[in-house]
C-alpha cells in the first residue's frame, strides 16, 4: 500500500514519522523542502511535487495549513485529479466546514473516498502517537482509515458520515479553547482591577474548579507573561474563530461568545500581538481596562 | 469561645455542623426555623433571633443568601451593633464587592474585625469539610479565623488585606463557570446545527481538553437534558453575573463575555427557565438557533 | 397655588424660570446656593432646605441629578413626608425604573400624587420652553400637571398610568442615543481603517440617511475631535446605559447592543475619558483598532 | 460612446433607463431576460450575453447582486477580458472590500480603468435620478464617470483613489442602518416589557431625536408589523453585516456592535424570517424577551 503524505509542518512531520515507524511506505511532499529531507532520512520517499506524491497512492494523508493551502494544493494543484479511482484521501487539517463540504462533493465526483480527520493535541502528543482524532466520512472509508488512525492517535472519535461534521466538531473545540483563554483574560483583568495578583488567582482556579489541561497550559503562560515562542499563534486563533462563526452562520447558529472573541482577537492584532501565543489574548482584556 | 452562626441554608447547615463536631460552641440562627432545630439536635444553641445569637459572640460566621439578606440582617437587623468590640465577623456569602467594601468600613467604625471568606464547593464538599476558602482581611483577623477555616475547608486562599478582594475573586470564579456553561451551550448548538449528537461531543470534550469538574458536571447535565432538581439555579447565576459586571464597572474593567452571558441568562428567564439548574443556560443557545 | 422646585441644575434653572415667567409662585431649593440666588432675582422664594420648600406646596417639581440624589432628598431628606395629602409630585429626573416604581408606591402610601416626567432636549430647548415631556401617572395627576407641562414643553407624550413607564421610555431614548454614538464610532473606525477621512464620511451620513439632530450634533463633534466642554458627560452616559440594562433585566428583556455599549463606556472611563462629552465614546472604537 | 449595462434588478433597471433618457446608447444584459426586454422597449440594445454587451464598450456599468455574481460574470464570465484597453468599468454593486481590491488589481493588469460607485437610495430615488453616489478610483477615471453620475444621482461623494474605499464607506453606511434597526428593536422590546405601546414610542422618537428617514421608514414598518413585501430583505442585511465585519477584519478594526447585529440577523434566519423586510430584525429582540 502506497501512502502519500502532504504537509510536514509541526504536526505533520511527527505524524508521518509515526507512519514510517509503523512500516508504511510514505511518499512525502511539503511546500518547503527541509522537512521532506528530514523525513527522507527516516525512510520516506521524497516527491518532487504534491501531484507526483499523490499519483498511484492508495491513501493520501494531508495536513496543510489552511483553506487556501488546501485549495491551492488539492484542487488547483491537481492532486485530486491525480488520485486514482477508489483511493482514499484523509484530510487532517483544520479547515472550514464549507470547504470540507465542497471537497467531499469534489472527491465523490472523481470517485475518490474522502475522510475529514482533524486532530486534538500538540506536537508532543503527535510524536507519541497519542492524538485524539475526530473523524467523519462514510463507514467504509473510515474503516480503511482506521489502521492509520491507530498509529497516529490514542482514540478515534466518530463524528458522522459527512466529512464536514468532523471539521465542525474541531472548530467547536477550538472555539471553546478561545473562550477559555478569553474568559481567563477577563477574569484576570477583574481581579487585577481589585489589586489581586493574577498569579494567585490563576493558581487557585487551575488547582480547583478549572483543573484541566487547557486552563493549566494557557493559564500558566498568562501567569508568567510568557507569550513567546508561540505554541499556537494568536493570529491562527483568529482564523479558527472566524471559521467557527462561518460554520455557525452556515447552520443558522448565532454564537455571541464567539463574536465577542472575534473582536478581542482583532484588537490583539491591531496592537501588534498576532504573532504571540494564543494566551496573549488575555492582554487585550487588561489593555481595555487601562492596566497595560 | 462563643461562635454565632447565621444562615443555615444548603451550605451553612453542614458547615455549622462541622464546627460543632470540631468542638465549638455554636449559637445558631436562620430565617426559617427548621434548620435551627436540626442543628440544635446536633448540639447547637438555638437563638431567638440573629441579634441575640450575635450578642457576646467572639466570632460571628454568616453565610446569608445575598446582598439584601446581608443588609437586612447584619445592618438593618442590628447584628453588627450587637457585636462586642474586638469580635470577628467572617462573612462567607457571595455578595457584591460594593457591599463588602461598605461592610468593611462599617465594621471598622464599630471596632469589629471583618473577614470576607466566600467558598468554592457544593454541599457534599461542605459536608466533608473540604471547601476551598477564599479569604481576605487584615492579617490578624485572618489568623483568628484560620482555625475555623481549617475545620471547614481543605485549603485557604489568601486574596488580600481588603475583604472585598475575596468577593472579587469569588465572582471571577463564578463568572468563569458561567462562561464555561454558556460556551458549551454555543458549542453544542454549533455541532447540533451540523447534525452531530451533543452527547458524543460532550463526551469528547470532557474526556480530553476540558477534563475538569465544571465541564464534566454541567456537561453531563446538558448531555442528558437533566435540569431539575437544580444544584444551583440559573437565576442565581444571573445574580452572580450581575455582581461580576458591577465589580468590573467599579474598577473600570470592561467584560464583554460577561455581558454576553448576562443577556443569555435574562433570555433564559424570559422563557421561564430561571428555576432550572445553571446547565439549562445551554438551552438558550439552542433556542436562538431554532433547535428547540 | 404654591409650587416647590427642587434641583436648579443646567436644566432645572431655565425650567423654573419659565414657571416664574408664566406667573407661578415658586419656592426654590438647590443643593448648592448660587442658582437659588439667581432664581430669587427672577422672583422665586428661596427655601432654606428642600423640606421647607415642599411644606404646603400644591405641586412639587423636582429634577435632581440621579437616583442617589432623589433618595437623599425626597425619601431620606423627608421631602415626601413634608408634602400634604393630595399634593402632586412631578419628578422630571432621569432615574431608574426601580426607584420610580418604589417612589410611586411610597407616594401612594402617603396620599400624595406622583407623576414621572423626564424630558428630551438640551438647555437651549429648556430655555425656550420647547422640551418634549415624557409623562406617566394616573389620569387625574397628569391633568393637574398639564398646565405646567404646557409652560415647559412643546408637547407632552403620555407613556402610561404607572410613573415608571415614563422612565423606561426616557432610558430607551437615551440608549438609542448611546447606540447612535457608539455605532458612529465603529463606522468611523472602519472607514478610517481604509484611509477614508472621518470628516467626509460624517458629512455624507449626516447629509443623507442619518440627517437627524442626534447624528448631526454628535457627528459634528466627532468630525472635529471636539469633546470639551462636555454637553453631556460620557460618565453620565454610562449611568444611563446601566439604568437601561437594569430596566431590561427588570422586565426580562435582553439588550445585547446596550451590553456592548456598556463595555465601551467603561473602557472610555478606564482611559480617563469619562469627563469628556458623550461623543468621545467614538474614541474607544478607534483605540481598539490601534488608530489613536 | 457605447455603454454596456449589466444587472437590471430593482435598482439597475431604473438607472439604465435614466441613461437612455439622457441620450446614451446602452447595450444591456441581465441574467433573467424579462428586464432586458423591458429596457429594449425603452431604446436599449439587448445583448445575448454579458460578454457580448461588454465588447467594444467605452464604459461598462455593472450593478450585480453580490460577490458571487460579480465573480461569475466579470471574471469567470470573461467580461473583463472582453473589455478593450482604456475602457472604464463602473461597478455600482455593494460588494466586499476584498473583492473590490482584487478587481482593481485585475482591471489594472488588463489596462482597464475601474471605479467603484455603490449608491445610497431605494428604487424611487433611483427612478428620480437622485441617488447619492459613493465613488472611488483614480482621478481620471472618476472624471470620465462623472457625466453618468450626474444623470443617475443628485450628488457624488468622493471616497478616495482606491476603488475599495467606496465599498468600505457603503458597508459602513449599511452597518449603521442595521444598527439603527437593531437598536430600535431592543428599545421597543424594552418599553414593551414595561407595557408601553410600541406605536407610541416609535412615534415619539421619529418625531423628535431620531427624525431621520431611516428611522421613520423602518420604524413605521415596525410600528405596523409590516414586513412584507420586503423593500430590502433581512437576509441581504446579513450579507452586508458579514461584509462589514470582513472589511473591519481586513483593517484590524474590531466592531462589537456589528458582531451583535450579526448574531441577531442569524437568529432571525433561524426562525424563518430571512425573506422578510430588514425591519423584521426587531422581532428577534422581542422574541428573546419572550414577547412573541
Amino acid at each position: 500500500m502506497k501512502i502519500a503524505f502532504l504537509g510536514l509542518g509541526t504536526m505533520g512531520l511527527p505524524m508521518a514519522s509515526n507512519l514510517l515507524k509503523a512500516g508504511y511506505t510514505v511518499y512525502a511532499w511539503n511546500r518547503s523542502p527541509a522537512p521532506v529531507a528530514m523525513l527522507a532520512e527516516r525512510g520516506a520517499i521524497a516527491a518532487a511535487n504534491a501531484r507526483e506524491a499523490a499519483t498511484d497512492a492508495d491513501i493520501l494523508v494531508s495536513i496543510l495549513a489552511d483553506d487556501d493551502a488546501v485549495r491551492a494544493t488539492i484542487l488547483d494543484g491537481q492532486v485530486l485529479s491525480a488520485l486514482k479511482a477508489g483511493a482514499l484521501h484523509i484530510n487532517m487539517a483544520t479547515i472550514s466546514v464549507e470547504l470540507a463540504s465542497n471537497l467531499a462533493q469534489e472527491h465523490q465526483n472523481k470517485g475518490v473516498h474522502y475522510v475529514a480527520a482533524p486532530v486534538l493535541g500538540r506536537v508532543n502528543v503527535a510524536e507519541a502517537g497519542q492524538l485524539n482524532i475526530l473523524a467523519a466520512g462514510d463507514a467504509q472509508a473510515l474503516a480503511t482509515a482506521q489502521p492509520l488512525f491507530d498509529v497516529l492517535g490514542q482514540k478515534t472519535w466518530k463524528c458522522g458520515a459527512r466529512p464536514e461534521q468532523a471539521n465542525a466538531v474541531k472548530l467547536a473545540v477550538n472555539f471553546m479553547i478561545a473562550s477559555a483563554i478569553g474568559t481567563m483574560g477577563e477574569a484576570v483583568a477583574l481581579v487585577q482591577g481589585h489589586d489581586v495578583a493574577k498569579t494567585e488567582f490563576l493558581d487557585l482556579i487551575t488547582s480547583t474548579v478549572f483543573a484541566a489541561p487547557v486552563y493549566q497550559g494557557y493559564g500558566g503562560a498568562i501567569a508568567q507573561d510568557r507569550y513567546e515562542p508561540a505554541g499556537f499563534k494568536l493570529s491562527l486563533g483568529l482564523k479558527d474563530v472566524r471559521l467557527t462563526l462561518a460554520a455557525g452562520e452556515g447552520a443558522n447558529v448565532p454564537l455571541p461568545i464567539a463574536s465577542a472573541l472575534r473582536d478581542t482577537h482583532i484588537e490583539s492584532l491591531a496592537h501588534g500581538e498576532g504573532h504571540l501565543d494564543w494566551a496573549a489574548l488575555s492582554r487585550t482584556a487588561a489593555r481595555r481596562a487601562g492596566q497595560l
